[in-house]
């Protein structure tokens, strides 16, 4: 999909641009005008000639050029009307438009309909439709303000995508007065046809963008956005505010937008998986934003940190901070209270000269002998002589610093109101450089459906081909061969919770009790064993080990996930179940062991047994693979795998195709 | 102590008062006068008679007032002069005084000397100092601001205390143009003679005030602290930054205030014994400072949330840190986009009027038809009608929301910038509901020193005293009664590590086998045990068992501390052990040992033993019991404490006096 027309048009048409200066389609027309735009402007308005002083056309067809594909068209007239609209644009060969129009998903079945209609003529005509029900978007860097939101910044590196409206211009509402270096908003509206994942690839391929933000509400095609997003993330740093990772949160976001998007534990492995900056609330995004205006944050950042500062309280304070987010306090200067600029310029730029790569964090309180603008222009004068590097301003208070506060934005100095937001900032940058050290591109596996069956003994099988270490399981006849001590399974779809059945037979010892036992359940279960899909197994029984319970589950959105937990009393204490994308190679997988909760147990801490973790790595890929081929299977579960000093084996298994 | 007169006295004299505008001791003049304080002003100077266009006194003994007692002295004069002016303020008869002065203990051995001399003048003289080395102090509901921070508002129920000046002065400034209701700011200092106890107690008593803020560096009677927070803290919020609660941080806050004070995990303890609602950053500082503008923040809050937005993605975020915090949220209503001021009024009233108790966030992006400023008005209508309910606004965005912001706050009802800072200061005050329900006053206990040794069999009768079940423990000889299978330990000064020596001999099935444990052991270590306090015991082997490990340690500023964690195999996995300040009744042992990490364990966990927590808990309080009463042991370690199904047992004892 090329989005290079659609956001650097020729012309731009507004369709619905009305006389009425507080209607939607008018306020499009003046951000366009107003933001200074240097293409033609085609208000459409079928009445009135003369549109804010412009002339009118009475439709798109009247627009006096030939060749119409470089035309952006933005629709804003009422939702019945849309679609005729986009017909028009079809037949006229105009492939760019936003639907800025509400009244389709969001409102009810009509609306439903009529947004299935709008995907279908984007599809059938090739068009690039964004929206419906968005404020359009801006393009600072070409100073085109297609949407009825206040711009305000004059460009930059940074792309900031909102699925929602309200955040987006709340967040604009933010910038607006500040010198913020926002390239491009873009309002994502109901995705109905160009979704995050095609401006990602624009976005990747601009050169003016350095940085993409992302709120996101829903995420429709996770694989995609996985790969696009590791391979992207390497060079420009990508952040995610997904909102409904809360149950609760996740219900309300549901009936927000209408969308069948991934589970939350899918997400949050997937952006994992993808190397993206992982957020969770508005302040932390805007945290975010700000600590991107340095030059410094775009380069690599490393964890070491120096402060300096005029007062020691609140140096203290940042400490503490830094050691709650694991980062490494280098050196704290404190020049005291009476610390004039030109004392904050040598120390800092004797900071800056003697460490190379580390992170400074200039703090100032307002004190009687304190110089808050001057010392902003000391900052910002030793900043620029360095680069390449990260230096972040926390100025406390307000009325005595908010001037100078501003004066650093507007020179690519973050300025936070609390240094515990800007520690916090810098911790986010520096997770990100250690993540895309190992980070891999992600690539979907595509395997056509299988014909996997749910047949016990024929899952074993499907164990033993991908090398799977299984407990030796057979069918049971008088004349199996089995080792003793013994159990005895009834499996088969009756039988799918054992224990409720007493399916489960232990501690047979020999031949005898194993023909017994078999002879009193078949006697019993008569009828459910006429089934053939039901039939009893037999195992030696395995009483040593760790029980650990391992399986996959396919998310609509973001495909296949492993889950990993542990059984016996350690699963009270370890009551979660950890996630990871299944793409797994040895290296992942062994990373993925290492952050389980119970690894130290893994490891036989405090003389306990030690496991083989190499062996349980190359279990995890193995079912990775499976996973991954067996698109048929929609949930595996492995419960116990019987973790033993002299190796691994899986006891029992069960499919959901 | 009676700080009545300190903080509401007749007159005002500032010894320093100077004709130079940028003198400290001339800006104290101005913000008296500025402020509007009703009293007598006495500028103190010994060359001019006319300060600041006011008749100055060649000296304090000058002022034309016979009875001295009611009058303030403010000593703003270089170091070396505070002494000889103190000891005229002594002999004046006046007995409430501000060293702002610096040059005291935070200024080297000379600094030291003056301060130790100054508290000692103090305490002679019975006077009321604050500092040295501080901002003064503001009574705003007195219109007197006796330092030289500018005041800024008007009065009211919060009091702030900074043993930071530089923080202090931060805080004044970001509250200066807002509406806040401040009734005192206090410039602790170096806390040479009056200290954060002394003011708690005068502020427990003052009925303007409602609530406490604390910024504290150190505390160093942490025993008062406690008994007086937990007093205060179910009638006035008491709210506690403390800095340097990391290692790092302090380490720095030592050398910064140069304060002998407790350690951290004491101090967590503390805070939570006292009821204190505890926060770690600046930020949370600001967040309380606000939410507590609301009148409902003062009464009883339930965890209970409702939302109402104009926005849908806003409130799922709000969900989502909803859910992080733990909170109950009973319901969300988006009113959407386009909801007047008039929707948002007839909404919020109906949420208040058909629930009970509960809390309201009222969220706001601002959006085409958005009316921020008409909203905030029908909000604060609304609020008005139901005084003690909690109703915190969030109003997204800056220009578009900042001036109904401001009116929002003038009126009571906190506005923040992000929904979830709202959200986290909820939690904190519904979390200091659930505190106090159960608070009981901390009482420090007062035993003299005994005699404690610390030899092994003294210290296993001393454990039965307290009623500990031990494992039995007898002096080794060869007619000694043991049972078998039994263990033999070396124990005295010489075997503090037993397991370095081979000082533990397990597994001894019979009478031979000990006396030949024995017996061998004696020959390899004889000269040893030519010391009388070293010698072998025997004990029975525990076999099955959970083991725990307690004990306590004596802090310096918080008194006796119970520690406890769990060893063997869980030892790596709950590596933290938990503290709780030692005066514990059965309640609290039990609350506390709900909160111990490895608790599922205790309780049997998924089919695992199940243990006795009452024999547990009434364990505690023993120890707890041993604490206060033998001050002079300054450690004690029971290690292991075997938990069994059948009882617990004492295996091990230490202690350091």
């Amino acid at each position: 999909m090329d989005l290079k027309n659609f956001f650097n048009p020729s012309g731009v048409a507004v369709v619905g641009a009305s006389s009425d200066k507080h209607k939607v389609g008018r306020q499009v027309l003046d951000s366009i005008i107003k933001n200074g735009y240097a293409g033609q402007i085609y208000p459409i308005n079928r009445e009135n000639k003369i549109v804010a002083g412009r002339p009118a056309f009475a439709g798109l067809e009247m627009i006096p050029v030939k060749n119409k594909s470089a035309i952006l068209a933005v629709i804003v007239i009422p939702a019945p009307f849309v679609l005729a609209e986009i017909e028009k644009c079809a037949s006229l060969g105009i492939k760019n438009i936003i639907v800025i129009s509400a009244g389709f998903k969001e409102s009810g079945s009509e609306g439903i309909e009529r947004e299935v209609a709008l995907a279908k003529l984007a599809r059938q005509h090739k068009l690039n439709i964004l929206g419906p029900n968005c404020l359009g978007f801006i393009n600072n860097n070409n100073r085109l303000n297609a949407s009825f939101a206040d711009s305000g910044t004059g460009g930059g590196q940074i792309a900031f995508l909102s699925q929602s409206g309200a955040i987006g211009s709340a967040v604009l509402d933010w910038l607006r007065n500040k010198s913020f270096n926002l390239g491009y908003f873009i309002s994502l509206g109901n995705k109905a046809a160009l979704d995050e994942n095609d401006f990602l690839e624009y976005l990747a391929a601009d050169k003016k963008t350095s940085a993409i933000f992302f709120y996101l509400e829903d995420i429709k095609d996770g694989q995609k956005f996985m790969s696009l997003v590791s391979k992207i993330s390497p060079k420009k740093p990508i952040v995610v505010l997904k909102s409904g990772m809360s149950e609760r949160g996740g219900q309300m976001a549901k009936s927000h937008t209408g969308a069948m998007a991934g589970g939350a534990a899918a997400i949050k492995a997937g952006l994992e998986r993808a190397g993206a900056i992982m957020i969770e609330s508005l302040e932390e995004l805007f945290d975010l934003l700000l600590v991107f205006q340095a030059r410094g944050a775009f380069g690599k950042i490393n964890g070491d940190l120096h402060i300096l500062t005029n007062a020691g309280g609140i140096a203290v304070l940042s400490a503490d901070e830094i050691s709650r987010q694991k980062l490494n306090l280098k050196d704290s200067l404190d020049i005291l209270g009476d610390a004039s600029a030109l004392k904050y310029e040598q120390a800092l730029d004797k900071i800056l000269r003697s460490s190379s790569g580390d992170n400074v964090l200039v703090l100032l309180t307002p004190q009687t002998a304190t110089e808050p603008m001057l010392t902003a222009k000391s900052i910002i004068k030793v900043d620029q002589k360095y680069a390449k590097r990260l230096v972040v301003a926390s100025f406390l208070g307000e009325v005595a610093v908010s001037k100078a506060k501003d004066f650093l934005l507007e020179n690519n100095v973050p300025a936070f109101n609390y240094p515990e937001r800007a520690i916090r900032a810098i911790k986010k940058l520096t997770d990100r450089q250690t993540t895309i050290k190992s980070l891999t591109p992600f690539r979907k596996s595509e395997f056509p459906d299988g014909k996997a069956k749910t047949d016990y003994l024929y899952l074993f099988n499907l164990l033993n081909k991908y090398k799977f270490p299984t407990v030796k399981t057979l069918k049971y006849s008088n004349s199996v061969q089995a080792s003793y001590p013994a159990v005895l399974k009834a499996v088969g779809p009756d039988f799918l919770h054992k224990t409720d059945k007493g399916a489960i037979m232990l501690n047979l010892e020999n031949r005898q009790a194993l023909d017994k036992a078999a002879a009193n359940f078949s006697k019993n279960n008569k009828k459910i064993l006429n089934n053939p899909g039901n039939y009893l197994i037999v195992q030696p029984q395995i009483k040593s080990g760790l029980e650990i319970i391992l399986g996959f589950k396919r998310d609509v959105s973001f495909g296949p996930l492993i889950l990993v937990g542990i059984g016996g009393i350690y699963a009270e204490i370890f009551k979660e179940f950890r996630t990871v994308i299944a793409d797994l190679n040895t290296a992942r997988a062994l990373e993925f062991i290492k952050s389980l909760p119970f690894y130290p147990i893994l490891t036989g801490a405090r003389g306990g047994k030690k496991y083989n973790i190499k062996q349980l790595a190359s279990i995890l890929v193995a079912l990775s693979k499976l996973a991954n081929e067996h698109p048929e299977i929609k949930e595996f579960d492995i419960n116990p795998l019987f973790l033993r000093t002299e190796g691994a084996l899986a006891g029992d298994v069960r499919a959901i195709i």
